[in-house]
């Protein structure tokens, strides 16, 4: 979005009168960072740089909606043209418009073309300014020239303890002090909004509309140069006209600042809602050409958001729901859910949305069917679905008995009611009284409860979805958005993954594969004997070996993937068939050396991946997976930020789609999970002791009942 | 849903005057199935059985939404007690109505208790009913006594060439012949609705018209004792007020019908979207609670509606959407979607949504981004997501000219519109003309296409999206939703699934191993060498047998899962190995025989399982997975109505999600796909040739460069 085709509103006499004369400009001084919050949100005076009396341009628009801000703020126009812009008059400079009146700006919004960039900021800071809203376009974002001038300008904001937001931003809001300096209007509200992208947050702010929320602060990063998503995050911690946050983001600069800051909203109980795409190649590719962002993996913004008990969504629309579940404290936790409904179809239908969205819909036990058969009537199922089987207009109340009982119960975490209530009154009048009278009791059912109720609802705006509503608990046209939000709602453990990085280690320069197996080996991980020869003589030696055995793997080894062109020959059983393969490998590859190694037995065990790479914003992340040379097809795995302990190791396994395959399937004994657990711990440390590292890899890991063996490794230098 | 708080309409006179005297009744008479549809859809005459002055029966409900319906047929009461009903005289059978007015009931509808059902019927047909719509309960849905009745009452009504309806049925709509025996209101449109769900239906109903969507025909089947889904389907072929058909469905009672049904409406270009719920657990055992259904597996019914090319969703939302889809000819011809917005965020994230939906959103060719190039202004980005930057509001035209280049271009098989376009009038006046112009624009472009548009909009009713949805473009304001739509509109493949089964071959009796391995060997698959002993001498003997070599594998035989309990012994080297493990496994489990056979090696192929089920609702139904002991955690497996064409078996196997792995990965050579593909072509065969056979299983096949052979066999008789 461009300003080209904003208006602005007339400002009135009233508004322009504020800026008044008052107290004496105030020389910079060391600044708090609260107090640079203070006054890049609840600023005393603002001065619109580059105001300008053309409507097509940043600074017109920009002026206009300062000036029509409802905020007790004192606007000051800075033009260096001169004269008069929206019926007042305009300064030549902020320390001009600042000595004019006699008192210090707190916040300056730069409109200035990006050539005077670097004199605005020095003018501004001059002129008291502790915050900057850069709208200032072609800086960083188009070059390295932009780039000298934007780092110019913010060592400039920095050195005299100002606070600076963008360059290349849509600006910033607080509608709890009444500042508005972005192009369009945003509902008022208490969730703060952060986004990169301008039109993306016109579409939230609507669908936040549509469900009676609104913004408490809004802005716009841009360039990111200073202040950024990070100390946004920090910024809401302690802001008390912010209950939520809700981030669109391509690129968190720093992942560790970032995670410690989403950690903080959670330990003051403010949920945070990420909106961050990234989950398919396109959006990597489109974010990198938007604002340039090296985008972390998607799974790595899991593990994250993970970590911090932050909520990911994949939409605005997923977003904007989710805020509204939030809101009310109560949450699931665990996965499995209730459905209470009138009529099989709905209860089906449900139950699918819910494993859909990952949840259970588990059956109940005897005490609680024995309950709902004393709530509900004889021809009611009370397995789950619960199915009121033609009760509902009978008996409209039946519907608060149901949801009082699995509230209650200890089967379930929550309650999906899907289907009809909330439409009878639209089908008969005489339904009106009772269902609203129904509607009452399970808001009053739901107020003391940990435990959510979500509803679906043919009529989500009559009375009685209304009733609901009011009482926090999220109503739904579309059953798979209910089921949707149940799961969102999901409270996850949050602790164990992502401990705090090591000392570095010295660096490792050797990345042959004798060298990789000696720094994981070094770290605790076994691995079969191995004998590296490089000529037949050397051949013979190993075979004398009394610790190898047979049978026998050969590896040619100095490259990345050991098996691509038959580099790996395994289940050589015999001296004799272990030298022709040798042959064969220095034949056809010419290897610089043969590993010759023992063969484990692969019958009996389960074959992972286990690595790490070092992800560009969130630093070593290590990954585990199933499937040996499946691992690349099956996307099952899982990663976490490193280093893992053992016990957010083992919990990182388990959440692998086919854990149980380590627990023992068909007659399988399970694995030695604790062995394995180790393995990735280690793995983690080693990756999180060398930064210098960008991947490192065993592939495979064998692990069975007896322990857990690397078959192979390798490390990449950056 | 029940009747009880029904209430009716008062009925006109002019509509109860239409009960005339009107020709003479005519005898029952051999009918045709063209006879019975009409009757049941255009009748001239219809009996009300059972009509009541209760205002809280069924009788009174359907009685007087008889009377007030807009069709030219005549209604007559039937009541036992006699007396008026809704101001009309009763007669106290249908035949003594028929005699009264001395004409033919076409059709009777049954509002009788259990008990009255069979002489209902009787009546009925008597009076000339070729069609029966029994609301009546109580019948096969609660026992063995009820399910006597019915079976009396369907033979009645068969041998007099009547069709039935139901009975437990909430009744029939009729829109275009302007019947309406049904107890509410569905709105008038071309879309047949089938629900086994009374509540959905109308759920299905409103979201239907939100979206400007009628219903044609709505047939509530009930026990479906006679007239069923698969009927109903074929009643929608010829219908000329019919366009496309949404089935709920819990139970396709005939499956090889429902499929032969489903073809002649894709043959005739009817769209058929099918609501099966399943993909669950508890959709499973709320199914089986609802409507006694036994549910076919979900996977199954996915098989089924890719081989008819019927349109499967997931809930009555995603139904509705579809079916605007669906109203233009527009298709997808593949899963590459192109994105055009204005703003980064907006593309990134309908990258992820599309991927979400299983699209793709491939980087554009040459070519295209030259034309792009052109279309567009220079800051556009003119990869995929396309991104106008900015230039949306300063040129709307850009917008048509962008989608008119994606549209033409072969590069994609579809677009999405993402983002503002559609909310610029709402923001300034003056965009409001450009707007509809591009929209129009747009409107023109894709009407010439076979490739769909759709948007998704911050605005979705503004004039600019209401031109875009007149030209049959679905609009949404959820982007996720566009994108589901999209990926409904793929045209996938319906050839080759599902041949025809063959005669069935004299009957398995022995479920033995040995007996197994025979019959899938007869077939043509490959087995390693085994041979079968039962005492130690057979052992030494066997291990004498040149055929067999090293290593060697041990099974014991007799047990379902033969590697449960330890049961399967791998890897042995030698004779002492050999006879050491027999001595083992005879002590632990006392098998009835053990299998000595040669060890495949598994080092240099995939595993894969094999196998095919009856279906109880579609016959035999052949699978395929990854992944040996994994299969059952992975969850990628596929499967098809057997038997199977090796082409089909080929495209099965290439439809598995780890389907690279077959191809060759990391060095790997790629497995011989042709041989793995005979072998699941013979499975098919096997099963569709053994329909005494309710499940076979080839677990694992080990498929390599040079074949496929299966390594184990069990087949379970019924």
């Amino acid at each position: 979005m461009s300003p080209t085709c904003l208006t602005v509103q007339s400002v009135s006499d009233a508004r322009i009168s504020r800026v008044r004369r008052q107290g004496s400009p105030a020389a910079p001084s060391a600044t708090s960072p609260a107090d640079q919050v203070e006054a890049l949100f609840s600023p005393r005076t603002v001065a619109v740089v580059g105001a300008s009396a053309d409507p097509t341009k940043w600074g017109h628009i920009i002026a206009g909606r300062a000036l029509a801000s409802p905020g007790e703020h004192r606007v000051l126009l800075v033009s260096r043209r001169g004269g008069e812009v929206l019926g007042l008059a305009t300064h030549r400079s902020a320390q001009a418009a600042a000595a004019a009146y006699d008192l210090r700006v707190d916040l300056a919004v730069l409109c200035v073309p990006a050539g005077a960039f670097v004199d605005s900021v020095a003018d501004a800071v001059a002129a008291g300014a502790r915050a900057i809203v850069a709208i200032t376009a072609g800086l960083a974002e188009v070059g390295a020239d932009g780039a000298r001038l934007e780092a110019e300008g913010v060592a400039i904001a920095r050195d005299a303890g100002a606070v600076l937001v963008g360059p290349n931003c849509l600006g910033v809001v607080d509608t709890t002090t009444g500042l508005h300096l972005a192009p369009t209007e945003l509902p008022a509200g208490d969730v703060a909004v952060l986004s990169q992208s301008g039109n993306l947050a016109l579409d939230l702010a609507g669908l936040l509309a549509d469900r009676d929320l609104g913004v408490s602060r809004f802005v716009s990063v841009g360039n990111q140069a200073d202040f950024g998503v990070v100390e946004f995050l920090q910024a809401c911690v302690d802001h008390g006209g912010t209950r939520a946050v809700a981030v669109y983001t391509e690129d968190v600069v720093d992942g560790r600042a970032f995670l410690a800051a989403a950690r903080a909203l959670r330990g003051v109980g403010k949920p945070l809602v990420v909106l961050a795409p990234g989950r398919s190649e396109a959006a990597v590719r489109s974010a990198a050409s938007h604002t340039g962002a090296l985008t972390s993996s998607s799974m790595v913004v899991d593990a994250v958001c993970a970590a911090a008990g932050a909520h990911r969504v994949d939409n605005p629309t997923q977003l904007a729901d989710l805020l509204v579940g939030l809101r009310a404290p109560r949450r699931m936790s665990g996965r499995r859910v209730a459905v209470l409904t009138d009529g099989g179809g709905h209860g089906a239908v449900a139950a699918d949305a819910l494993a859909v969205a990952g949840l259970e819909t588990p059956v109940l036990s005897g005490p609680v069917t024995t309950q709902l058969e004393a709530a509900l009537w004889a021809q009611a199922t009370v397995t789950n679905p619960v199915d009121l089987a033609g009760a509902g207009e009978r008996d409209l109340a039946s519907y608060a008995r149901g949801v009082q009982v699995l509230l209650d119960c200890d089967d379930v975490d929550g309650v999906l009611l899907t289907g009809y209530f909330g439409g009878y009154a639209a089908w008969h009048a005489d339904l009106a009284g009772p269902e609203l009278a129904a509607a009452r009791q399970m808001a009053e059912a739901v107020v003391a409860q940990h435990k959510p109720l979500v509803v679906h609802t043919v009529q989500p705006d009559s009375p009685a979805s209304r009733v609901l509503r009011a009482a926090g608990i999220p109503v739904h046209r579309d059953v798979d958005r209910g089921g949707a939000v149940l799961a969102g709602l999901v409270e996850t453990a949050t602790t164990g993954l992502a401990g705090e990085r090591p000392e570095p280690a010295p660096a490792v320069t050797d990345t042959s594969y004798d060298a990789a197996r000696a720094l994981f080996a070094d770290a605790g991980i076994a691995f079969p004997v191995a004998l590296t020869v490089t000529d037949p003589a050397g051949l013979e030696s190993a075979l004398e070996s009394s610790a190898l055995g047979f049978p026998v793997v050969l590896k040619a080894t100095g490259r990345l993937h050991k098996s691509d062109g038959g580099g790996v020959v395994v289940g050589l059983a015999d001296r004799g068939q272990v030298r022709a393969a040798y042959a064969d490998l220095v034949t056809r590859l010419a290897p610089p050396a043969v590993s010759v190694e023992a063969m484990a037995d692969l019958a009996d065990g389960v074959e992972l991946i286990v690595g790490a790479v070092r992800d560009p914003k969130f630093g070593p992340v290590v990954m585990v997976g199933l499937g040996g040379v499946l691992t690349e097809v099956l996307d099952d795995t899982a990663c976490a930020l490193a280093p893992v302990s053992v016990d957010a190791a083992r919990t990182l396994l388990l959440s692998l789609h086919g854990a149980p395959v380590l627990l023992g399937t068909r007659g399988r004994r399970p694995v030695d999970l604790d062995a394995l657990a180790r393995v990735v711990a280690r793995v983690s440390d080693v990756a999180a002791a060398h930064p210098e590292l960008v991947e490192l890899e065993l592939n495979p890991v064998l692990a069975g009942p007896g322990g857990a063996l690397a078959l192979d490794a390798r490390v990449v230098l950056g």
